[in-house]
């Protein structure tokens, strides 16, 4: 095996499943796997195929179909074909169909319809595009969240990420030279959540992020004095707001996401 | 039961195991079940609590515990006390060992870690954000993929979308009344993907548009005289930059997102 595949088997996009085997393959320390999607598949050929393309490429096989036929379909001929093949979303199905006492409805892509959960989402991903780093204030006043920090402290990312949880979030950058805009003071301080970080973290990110752009690292922008001056004056907006704060020095987004989320269920 | 709810218990944030929670109760018709995570899960002690939980709720569990003890432990401590729990992850994870012939690290949240791989999505969410809409052209021949279309046809969410995996993506409002930047015919026609959609779908989404925002639905925009003669324009500005076409008129995004990796993917 050159570089191991996994195949992702969906009656629909394969989105979840995706994420179930790149999780998986995070405890496999292996970042050269190629993970192969195989979408819409709703019939016995298109099985086929996909086992003896796993088995041409010595490959394993992950698969998400709510058809019980189509699964033991799958599951019968991988094993007679010695195609290692795991149910993803079965055993939950059957769980809930057992738990609930009801029969699945076995339509493919209901996930995706575009119900009002999946308008809710799309619309609070627009929101936190349009109110972005501050570009309209009146985003302020109409956002579930209101995030504040200093620049480079994943405000955009986080945003993003909170909007995929149907949140609506704007964010505002702190900046010594700028007064932050009056709106933030009329919200609710539970709404409103401040990122902070160590200046020595903020000074690595900033480095890198100069040098990621071509500039030349010495420049103010990652200056320790400066970036203490910048979080000294955030600290005060932030006694000023009364805000929830969130240390965001060593934390992936989707982990601040997951606190700014436990905070305002708390509320 | 009134509000069913269906824990899940995770040893990091449990992002994974909420989506394959939500794309199996889908098949349940049941928009009002709670999904409630119990994240960073270690021990035992906060196992026992799950349960109890899920017991005096009559609720069902899914877990992803990368340690096969804490997952022994839960499952017997489940069937002890006659609560459905399914293991999420672990199913995949013993396979992927089999299959690799390699032990798991079994260090919980390693999908999470600052790696590469993270710090390009993370850039790529910076990247759609700053290039949408048209906002700096220069994105243009900065992006993987320049997606054009009319207003309302989910270019934004799409970006986003996109981002996700790791693809840096700028998107630009085709509207009769502006010339289309310029930059748009210097790229490469493979990279440009056009979303086209159907005049009454379209002409339905902008009224409802208009609704949402307290609007008058006969405004100039909803009017299906005015988006033919949009629709038009865009189907010029497509032939003369030769770029590939997607009809999202009856698609949701994550769908869409397929469509445009397959494309890329073959090129």
């Amino acid at each position: 095996m050159d570089q191991p595949i996994v195949y992702v088997v969906s009656d629909s996009v394969g989105e979840t499943a995706e994420l179930v085997v790149k999780a998986s393959l995070s405890q496999f320390n292996n970042g050269n796997f190629k993970i192969q999607r195989i979408p819409y598949v709703d019939d016995e050929g298109t099985i086929l195929e996909a086992i003896e393309l796993a088995k041409s490429n010595q490959a394993m096989l992950g698969y998400t179909l709510v058809k019980p036929e189509l699964r033991a379909f799958l599951k019968e001929n991988a094993e007679k074909n010695k195609i290692i093949a795991v149910d993803i979303m079965g055993p939950m199905i059957d769980a809930m169909s057992q738990h609930l006492n009801k029969d699945p409805r076995l339509e493919p892509g209901l996930v995706h319809k575009l119900d009002e959960d999946y308008f809710k989402r799309i619309e609070a991903v627009e929101f936190a595009v349009k109110y972005d780093d501050g570009r309209d204030p009146r985003g302020i006043l109409l956002a579930d969240i209101i995030l504040i920090g200093v620049s480079r402290t994943s405000k955009t990312p986080l945003s993003q990420f909170l909007a995929h949880k149907k949140l609506k979030v704007a964010n505002v950058p702190i900046v010594p030279e700028v007064e932050p805009p009056e709106e933030l003071y009329k919200i609710h301080p539970a709404k409103c959540i401040a990122l902070k970080i160590t200046p020595e973290k903020l000074n690595h990110i900033r480095q890198e992020r100069l040098k990621a752009l071509g500039l030349n690292e010495s420049a103010n922008y990652a200056n320790i004095n400066r970036i203490k001056e910048e979080l000294d004056y955030f600290n005060k907006i932030v006694d000023k707001l009364g805000c929830q704060v969130i240390d965001v020095s060593n934390k992936a987004v989707e982990e601040t996401a997951n606190v700014v989320q436990n905070m305002i269920r708390v509320k």
